[in-house]
């Protein structure tokens, strides 16, 4: 009967997403309008890249997040539009230079910017893109709202540095990964539901409930992200499978099975881990090994954990039908998982 | 005559220099106790590399400009410590993020930082001085400041993918490298002279003077920068002579060379542009064309008609000690190039 439970999760998760899409659909086609407008320039590589890149159709989670966040409450100041287009620049912005600081080949299922238009473009036009992402943060004139996303500037540009430093270090801990994905991924989760509930009208009390959901919404997103990573499926991620081993980025399935393997299994990993040139043998007897030792299972556990305390912390929310459905979509986002 | 007539400008302009550091010191010594203190985090390697860039002792001349505007007006908010030290996290963001573009292996008489943390770092942390830069803006609580460094962000961006686009492109005219200078480098010489201005309580007409003022002195210190790196002066300004040459950047000098070259001038020209490897040689025949069609000094020439517009730019503006100083400190900018 595990199965079935898994799958009826998915369903619902996946019906979440259907709904949310559904209840976000008209501020979202201002917000892609004005995503649209605000990646133009007269240089005309700057919109190519940028294009590029947006147009291949990320999900836009975050800026969704941002809109259906300012629909829960009760004022609704229109700034939600600026803030979540905000909030996909910074992304974009950040996949940018990711890619770069990988040397990633794929994104989005599709070539990296950078193969074609190269790192220096590439690193220029995120540049571009956080600028406009302040600017239009400046134009609606709050002041709070653009702190919290300066703020989360600098905490997801430190993650990422401190990703950088740990990378092959087996000596990496749980703490130290959770330190990585709170500050490069759940950062920005957490700024887009909170400047949602701000654009809202949120008191205090709404704008920490959206603040800690994105937080653990993002938490939740990135250890299936790291378990999607080891799981082949390269085509659902755009992505290639086994990026992570062979970027020597210590996550939690390689932290958790080191942890518990034996001097064999760690020497296998440690051939592997970092090494670009790792063959896909090498990779398959990894993910063997975590699978030995239940890592991907059990990281995909931690992710329902913060499953749980996202919807918790919706609790003080006042309950409506998108409450509802940011419930459920916490559940959509482990539901990829499986 | 002519020598020593520069080198009387020469001497105003050195003279003018110490005026400016003598007049600015009280206020600058609180903009370089926020800098150390906001290049700080947890995360070791982001002070380690900040610092190694920040300590190179570039001349501060950008946050300088903002203090000096700043005092020059009656009522100074106080504004101009952050302001200046956000001014001055954007160069250095600008820088890392440029020698990344550039692959320059020198900044300021030294190693870049890329050589020692690698381009991954140089990246991020940029992006993290970047965030600050924005952050200590937000703490000021001036939206109108914060808008014109958020805007500036997006040009300076814009100029660099511009010049990117031009590189080795022996058609780029005198227009286009004005248009790159303008976004690139006078963009931020022309924000931070205008958000010291408001910072200072000035009015829309001081404001605006201060604006180009700015402007200009940064129009002036582009165009000397390029005529300095085919002067062979690299101990100087910390880079490799002949580094545009190689990086096949379309500066005026060799615009205007080309522009009266021969055909065999030409080709000796396009077989350089661009190429990491150019010999020495190669260069010092590169720099003989220009001599002999005079394009280092008309360049210079250029720069003194900025340095012109500079001065005047400042007229509106109440005389005082500080006015002297600023419009003399435009003359030093141009005495660099003999």
């Amino acid at each position: 009967m595990v199965v079935s439970a898994a799958a009826a999760k998915e369903e619902a998760g996946l019906g979440a997403l259907d709904r949310l899409l559904a209840a976000t659909a008209a501020e979202m086609e201002k917000v892609n309008a004005l995503i649209l407008k605000r990646a133009d320039s007269h240089v005309e590589m700057v919109p190519q890249l940028a294009r590029y890149l947006i147009e291949a159709g990320g999900k836009r989670l975050r800026p969704m997040l941002t809109v259906a966040a300012a629909l829960l409450f009760d004022a609704p100041t229109g700034a939600q539009t600026n803030y979540a287009a905000a909030v996909e620049f910074m992304h974009n912005a950040t996949l940018l230079h990711d890619d770069v600081v990988d040397e990633s080949d794929m994104r989005r299922g599709r070539p990296a910017a950078r193969m074609i238009w190269g790192n220096q473009a590439s690193v220029l036009v995120g540049d571009f893109l956080l600028g406009q992402a302040f600017l239009m943060m400046v134009e609606t004139g709050k002041l709070d709202a653009l702190g919290v996303l300066a703020s989360a500037a600098t905490v997801i540009a430190e993650g990422e540095v401190f990703q950088l430093s740990k990378a092959g270090d087996l000596a990496a801990t749980p703490a130290d990964y959770d330190q990585v994905i709170r500050a490069k991924t759940a950062t920005l989760f957490q700024a887009a539901a909170e400047v949602g509930a701000m654009a809202g009208g949120a008191d205090e009390t709404g704008r920490a409930a959206l603040r800690e959901y994105g937080l653990q919404l993002g938490l939740a997103f990135q250890l299936v992200d790291d378990v999607l990573d080891y799981r082949g499926e390269a085509g659902a991620m755009g992505k290639n499978t086994g990026d992570d081993l062979r970027e020597g980025k210590m996550t939690l399935p390689v932290i958790l099975t080191l942890a518990d393997a034996n001097p064999a299994e760690r020497e296998i990993i440690a051939a592997a881990l970092g090494k670009p040139e790792a063959s896909e043998t090498a990779l398959d007897q990894v993910v063997a090994i975590m699978n030995r030792h239940n890592a991907l299972g059990r990281t995909v556990d931690k992710a329902h954990e913060h499953v749980r305390l996202a919807r918790a912390a919706l609790e003080p929310v006042k309950a409506s039908g998108m409450r509802t459905i940011l419930s459920d979509i916490a559940e959509f986002y482990v539901s990829r998982a499986y």
